[in-house]
């Protein structure tokens, strides 16, 4: 793989193979870009900054495992001057992959990243019981390593592995859940140009004073009142004290529209800390 | 192990020697509990409807990793006839296991669960660089894999799977954050018994008829007016359609108090679904 010159490169969460640089590879960045996997989120939005890459791509929340805690906390504490620039919503969907055509009943072994497994439980029970599971770091690595041995293996992967490493795939879209989706978020140095004919959603992560009651109300009645819709609240503790919370708060409209301005406004006035994490099209 | 009669049972999220058990044994139901474990969190949960055991003991939020959105969504939809009769907040500290005692610059391989691996990842860097990393399915099954061999492997997992295989550690508490830990619940077939000396703390999930701006808004007036504070608050998607959510939500407070009964009444009248998941003993 050419990963090319670091100004057009695209930093992933990798390895190569997994549903990141899938959902990157459906919905590429229009500049022809060159994917680039780093081994943890951290590293992705570390070359973001660095300029070892333009965009960065992460998941950020998946409808079966919830919030990706560390992508939230690094964008609220670490990454602040990074932008969300993009969101894409990715269906995951497991194949079973072995080295070659293989049936079923002749599979011993089933290799895949514990989470992986525990996505396709319904199907393995049925299908394939009483089968050896090892697990492996990721899915990528699973279907790897079904792919150099010669012996009845299968992997549970996506369907990129399974083209990358010349496997057949035998069984299809194996998971137990077609709600199974991935939310991921492109990041940037930059923030998004706000295109007036795009739907944009606005991401904001911000602080209280002191968990009193009716905090959470201050704030989210600036919303109601503006007629704002919120997509996602989420309280995470603030690292800051025991007992404190930040407030993850996604909702609908641009930065540049009048009333979003116009509660952000009115939210830093009352509030110690607040960011835009970013306002980007979806 | 004997795991004794089923009616004082306690079903733990297995397999043995992982944290969900190191929770539990930290925190043991009062009436000498037999723990057995299951495999999965919905398991645990069947263990406690069908009266296989008297408590179930899941893990509900990791302080770095968010919520565990099966945890949730199961008690939500499925298992809303069981009951949060407890929670505790239990420390997560990953220990370097060998089979006997063994020197750092000895170690060939580190074996554990993908999630132990990317939590220790500055003490791996620093202290066993370039040394291979194998999966592992738990932490649990890592510590087992190391003591059946006589090789100088290494795993990652708890102090009590160390003892449970006579194992070593060989470094102690490699996590990377010391504000890593898990909150676990305790499910029951009937509630809490509200003791009046105690603190208490109250769950429920609740839905929204349309998700109109100031939804959200509406049910938190309730909880601000009464001066109740909330500990979590979180949305997910309802499953029953796309963009439609459902909020869970933890505040301080008991269900016997008048003011948290008003407001649980309140929000039954203007909501269409509320749940409380249970009023405990923090």
């Amino acid at each position: 793989m050419n990963h090319g010159p670091a100004e057009r490169r695209v930093a992933f969460l990798g390895p190569e193979g997994t549903f990141t640089e899938e959902a990157l590879l459906a919905n590429p960045p229009g500049d022809g870009p060159h994917p680039f996997p780093y081994p943890t989120i951290k590293d992705v939005l570390h070359a973001v900054r660095d300029g070892e890459a333009t965009v960065g791509v992460v998941p950020i929340e998946n409808s079966l495992e919830g919030s990706v805690a560390v992508t939230l906390d690094l964008l609220a504490f670490d990454f602040g001057d990074l932008a969300i620039v993009r969101e894409v919503t990715h269906p995951i969907r497991h194949q079973l992959i072995a080295r070659g055509p293989l049936e079923l009943a002749r599979v011993t072994k089933v290799i895949s990243h514990p989470h992986a497994y525990g996505q396709c439980r319904t199907f393995l029970d049925e299908r394939l019981p009483g089968v050896e599971h090892e697990a492996a770091n990721s899915t990528a690595e699973a279907v790897r390593t079904v792919s150099r041995v010669d012996r009845p293996w299968a992997a549970i992967g996506t369907r990129l592995a399974a083209d990358m490493y010349e496997c057949a795939v035998i069984a299809d879209d194996i998971e137990d859940s077609v709600e199974n989706r991935t939310r991921f978020v492109f990041m940037a140095r930059e923030p998004a140009a706000q295109d007036l004919d795009a739907t944009y959603k606005t991401s904001i992560v911000c602080g209280i004073d002191q968990d009193e009651p009716g905090s959470l109300l201050l704030i989210l009645s600036e919303f109601a009142y503006r007629h704002l819709n919120l997509t996602k609240v989420e309280s995470r503790p603030s690292k800051v004290a025991l007992g404190h919370y930040i407030f993850f708060i996604d909702f609908e409209g641009r930065v540049a529209d009048g009333p979003v301005a116009q509660t952000l406004k009115c939210l830093a006035c009352k509030l110690p800390w607040l960011k835009v994490l970013g306002s980007y099209p979806t």
